[in-house]
C-alpha cells in the first residue's frame, strides 16, 4: 500500500494528493475542479456531520434547505457581497437541451434562455434573508436558528482534494435576532462549537480569533475564525463565523416590530464548515506510512486480523475474535473481523496501517494457546501483547490515549511552530521557515497588503486571547497594542 | 390554527398545497420551481433519511458524493438517457458575472463561456458510470454498492410542492455487478427495502410492481415501483429500483475480467426516493384538522401541555410534566413539554393538532388531585383519562396503536379503492370514480396511449403478486394473461 508512496520531507504538497487518492478518501472527477468524495473519505465526512449536526441542536438549531439556485439580481442586493461571491461563479442561462442537428449529440436550446440567469449558490445569505423577510413580522418570531447542509460552487481557478474545489459540501448556521448583543453573542457560541469539534473530535488544536477588516467575509462587520497548523507549517482556516450586523437585513428589507412596538432591522450571523476539515484532518495527523485518523471519527475503529494456515486454525480464531469483536462492540467502538480469505495478514496490515484505522488486533494460533492478542496502535507504530481478559476496557482506553496522544502531539507541534518576531527580519526569517508568527501590526490595511506583496504571509487572526502589549509595528514601525498571528496559509 | 382551512372535500388539491404550507412544511420560493423545506418538514425528511440510511448500510451499502455537475457530452452516451432527461435540465454556460456598465447591477461575462456546458444533474448515471470506469478493473472490484444523499434539479414546467419541484431532494443507490442475476436481485432487494419503509415507517401501504415499456426510467431494462394510493384515488409513484442491464457500462466503456480471464461489461442497477415522499405522508393520512403523522417518523411523538391560572399552578404541573417527560424519553419516545406562557393551552392544543403531534397529554390541577392525566391521540382524534403509574408503558404502546392503526386505515382505503373492471364502460366509471382500476391490456404501447388519451389514466405498474389469469383487453379485445394496475397519477 505505501509503496511509491513520497515522503513529507520530500514534497508535503505531493505526499498530501497522494495521500487523499491512495487512502480511498476523494479523487478529481473529470468535471473541471469538482471532486469524487469515496466510501472511505465519505464515511469520515458522515461521522463529521453527526457530531456536529449534534452539537448545532444541543444549541438550539434546526435544520432546513433552501433552493440551490440564487436570481442574479439578489446577489447585488449586498455591496460588499457581490464583490467577494459574484465573480466566481457558475451561472444558469438555459433550461433545455435539444438534439443538434447533425444528430450527434445535444447543443443548449436557444429558445430556452431564462429571463434572468440564475447563480449556484457560492453561501446562501442572499436567498435566506430574502426568505427570511415573509417569516419575520415581530420579536416574538425572533431568534431564528436555522442551519443547512448543502453543496455550494465557487469557481476557483486551482484547486485540491478537500482543500479547494469547486463544488464543496459544507453546512451555514443562518440566524435571525431582535439585538446586536445576541447575534454578536451567537457568532461566538458557533466559534467555541468550532474550536470544541475541532479538539475534541479531531484532535486538531485551534487559535481563536477574528480576522483582519481585509480577510473579513464578504458582507460581515466581524469575522470570527479558527485557525490550525499543519505539519508544512502552513496554516489552515478551519471555520468561520460571521456578524453580519444588520447588513442584509438592510439589503432585504427585513424588519420587525420590537417589544416597544418600533420597526427595526434584524440582525444576522452566518457560518460554516466545510469538506475542508477533511483536508486539516488528513494534514494534522498523518505520516509517512498513511493516513492516522483519530478514534472519534475513524469509520472504523478497531480491526481483527486472523493469522493462520488452515482452515482450522481460522475456525479456532475465529470464534475469539468474534466474541472480542461484540465484547467491543458493546463498550460502543466499531469493530471489524477481517476474515476474507482473499487477501494475506501482512497485506491487511498493510492497508489497514495505510487507511488509519486506530487500532489492530493480530490473532495467531499461537495466542490462543497464550491467551494473548497482538494490539497495535496506529499513532505511535508500536504494538504489545495484550491478555484476552478485559481486552475491551484495556482497547477502549487505548482509543481514548490515542485521541489524546493525537491532540498532544498536534498541540506541541502547534506550540513549536508559534515564535515571536519583533524585528522585520526576525519575521521575514520565521515567516520562510514556516508556522505562526506573532508579530505587531499597525492595524492599516496598505501595512497589511504589503506584508503579503513582500512575504505572501497573511494576518490569519488577531487572537481573541492575545493580550494588550506595547509595541511597534515590524514594517512600518508605527504603534501597535496587540500582536496578530501571521502565516503563510492553504 | 385550522381556520379558513379548506376541507378535502371542498377541494383536495387546495387542501394539500393549505396544508403543506400552514402546517410549517414547506413553502414555495422565489425561485421558480424551487421550494424552501422549513424546520418542521425538514426535520421529518431526516427521520426518513436517517431511517433509509440505515436499511441501506444494513444491506451492504455505503454513502458516497459524485460531482453536481454533468459535462453536456456525457448526456448523450447513452440513447434513451438522453431523450428522457436532457429536455429539461438546467444549463451552466459561464463561470464568472462582472459588473454591469451601468453601475447598478452585474451581468454575465461574455469572456468566462465554459467550453462545454455543464448540466445540472437530473440524475447521476453518467457521470457515476464515467467514474465507475476507472474503478472497475476485475471481479474483485464487484460488487461496488453506492449510495448518494444529493440534490438534483429537473426544470418541471408545472410545480407542486413535494411533489413536483424543479430541485428536489433525494438519495440515488447505483450499484455495478458482475453478473445479471446479482443485478436483478439487487433491483428487487432495494425495491423491498422501500415497500418496507414506506409500509413500516410511513405506515403507507404500496403494491409492488414493475413499469411497462413506456413508463421505464429512460436507459432502464426494468424498472420496479411501488405505487401508492392517496385519499383522492389518485395514485403516487413513491420510489423505483431500475435494472440496468448493461446500458451504462456500455456507454461508458466499463468492463471487467471475470474469474475466466474474459473482458465483459458490468451488470448495472439504480435505484432512489425522493422528497416525494413527503407529499405521499401528508396525503396518506392527514384530514381535515391538519396534519397527521405516524409515530416513526414524528419530529415529536408526544407533547405535554400544563392547563393551569395561576403560576403555583404551573410549578406543580411542571414537576409531575418533567417527570413523564423523562420516563417517555428513557423508552425512547421523543417528549416535549411545552410550558411557554406567551400562548394559552387552547392555542397549543389547536398548533400540536394542525401539525399532527400523534399523542397529547393534558395536565391540569384537577388531574395533580386524581393522579391522572388526559391523553389525546390524534388519528381518531380522541382522548381518555390516564393514571400517572405506568403512564410510559400506556404511551409507548398507544404510539405503537397509531402506527398499525393508520396503516390499516390506509390499507382499507387503497383495498376499498382497488376494483377490477372487464369492460371498457366498467373501466371509464371506475377511472373516473377513483382508485386503482385492474384490468386486462393487451401489452402494447399503442394501446396504453389510447387508454391514456380517453381516460388519463395509465398503467400504474403490473404487480409482482399478480397472479396469470386469461382476460381480454379491456380496449382491444385482444387476448392478455394477466391484469395491470390503472390509476390515475401524481
Amino acid at each position: 500500500m505505501a509503496k511509491d508512496f513520497t515522503t513529507r520531507e520530500q514534497d508535503y504538497s505531493k505526499w498530501y494528493n497522494e495521500l487523499v487518492v491512495k487512502a480511498d478518501l476523494a479523487e478529481n472527477s473529470d468535471v473541471r475542479g469538482c471532486m469524487v468524495i469515496k466510501p472511505y473519505g465519505y464515511a469520515i465526512w458522515e461521522k463529521m456531520q453527526a457530531e456536529l449536526d449534534r452539537m448545532f441542536k444541543d444549541t438550539g438549531h434546526q435544520n432546513a434547505y433552501f433552493p440551490l439556485f440564487i436570481p442574479k439580481s439578489y446577489m447585488s442586493k449586498e455591496a460588499a457581497h457581490v464583490e467577494g461571491f459574484a465573480k466566481e461563479c457558475a451561472v444558469v442561462t438555459h433550461y433545455r437541451l435539444k438534439n443538434s442537428e447533425d444528430g450527434k449529440g445535444v447543443v443548449v436550446d436557444p429558445d430556452a434562455k431564462l429571463e434572468e440567469e440564475l447563480i449556484i449558490r457560492p453561501t446562501s445569505e442572499t436567498i435566506i434573508w430574502n426568505t427570511y423577510r415573509k417569516w419575520i413580522q415581530s420579536y416574538r418570531d425572533l431568534p431564528i436558528l436555522i442551519n443547512q447542509w448543502a453543496n455550494v460552487v465557487r469557481w476557483e481557478m486551482r484547486t485540491r482534494l478537500f482543500l479547494r474545489t469547486a463544488e464543496f459540501l459544507w453546512q451555514e448556521g443562518h440566524t435571525a435576532h431582535a439585538t446586536k448583543e445576541e447575534a454578536v453573542q451567537e457568532a461566538e457560541t458557533m466559534l467555541d462549537v468550532y474550536a470544541d469539534f475541532a479538539e475534541r473530535f479531531m484532535a486538531v488544536p485551534v487559535i481563536k480569533g477574528v480576522k483582519t477588516e481585509a480577510e473579513r467575509f464578504a458582507g460581515a462587520q466581524e469575522t470570527y475564525c479558527i485557525e490550525a497548523l499543519m505539519q508544512d507549517g502552513k496554516a489552515l482556516q478551519a471555520g468561520t463565523s460571521h456578524f453580519l450586523g444588520q447588513n442584509f437585513a438592510k439589503a432585504f428589507d427585513v424588519k420587525f416590530a420590537s417589544k416597544e412596538g418600533k420597526l427595526e432591522h434584524v440582525w444576522a450571523t452566518s457560518w460554516g464548515v466545510s469538506t475542508r476539515l477533511m483536508g486539516a484532518l488528513v494534514m494534522s495527523h498523518s505520516d509517512d506510512q498513511g493516513l492516522v485518523l483519530p478514534p472519534k471519527l475513524a469509520p472504523n475503529q478497531v480491526v481483527i486480523v486472523p493469522i493462520y494456515k488452515s482452515e482450522e486454525q481460522l475456525e479456532a480464531i475465529s470464534v475469539k475474535a468474534e466474541e472480542i469483536a461484540t465484547a467491543l462492540k458493546k463498550h460502543g467502538v466499531s469493530a471489524k473481523f477481517d476474515n476474507r480469505d482473499t487477501h494475506k495478514p501482512g497485506w491487511k496490515f498493510a492497508e489497514y496501517e495505510f487507511k488509519g484505522v486506530p487500532v489492530r488486533i493480530g490473532i495467531g494460533p499461537r495466542d490462543l494457546e497464550n491467551g494473548t492478542v497482538e494490539v497495535a496502535r496506529r499513532d505511535e507504530l508500536s504494538k504489545e501483547l495484550v491478555e484476552f481478559d478485559n481486552i475491551e476496557t484495556h482497547v477502549t482506553k487505548l482509543l481514548d490515549d490515542i485521541q489524546e496522544n493525537l491532540f498532544n502531539r498536534a498541540l506541541k507541534r502547534q506550540k513549536s511552530q508559534t515564535r515571536s518576531a519583533d524585528s522585520w527580519d526576525e519575521f521575514e526569517k520565521m515567516i520562510n521557515e514556516g508556522g505562526f508568527v506573532k508579530a505587531h501590526w499597525d492595524g492599516t490595511n496598505e501595512t497589511e497588503n504589503k506584508i503579503k506583496d513582500l512575504t505572501k504571509a497573511t494576518i490569519r487572526c488577531i487572537p481573541l486571547d492575545e493580550k494588550e502589549e506595547d509595541g511597534s509595528c515590524i514594517l512600518t514601525g508605527q504603534k501597535s497594542s496587540r500582536r496578530v498571528l501571521f502565516a503563510k496559509a492553504y
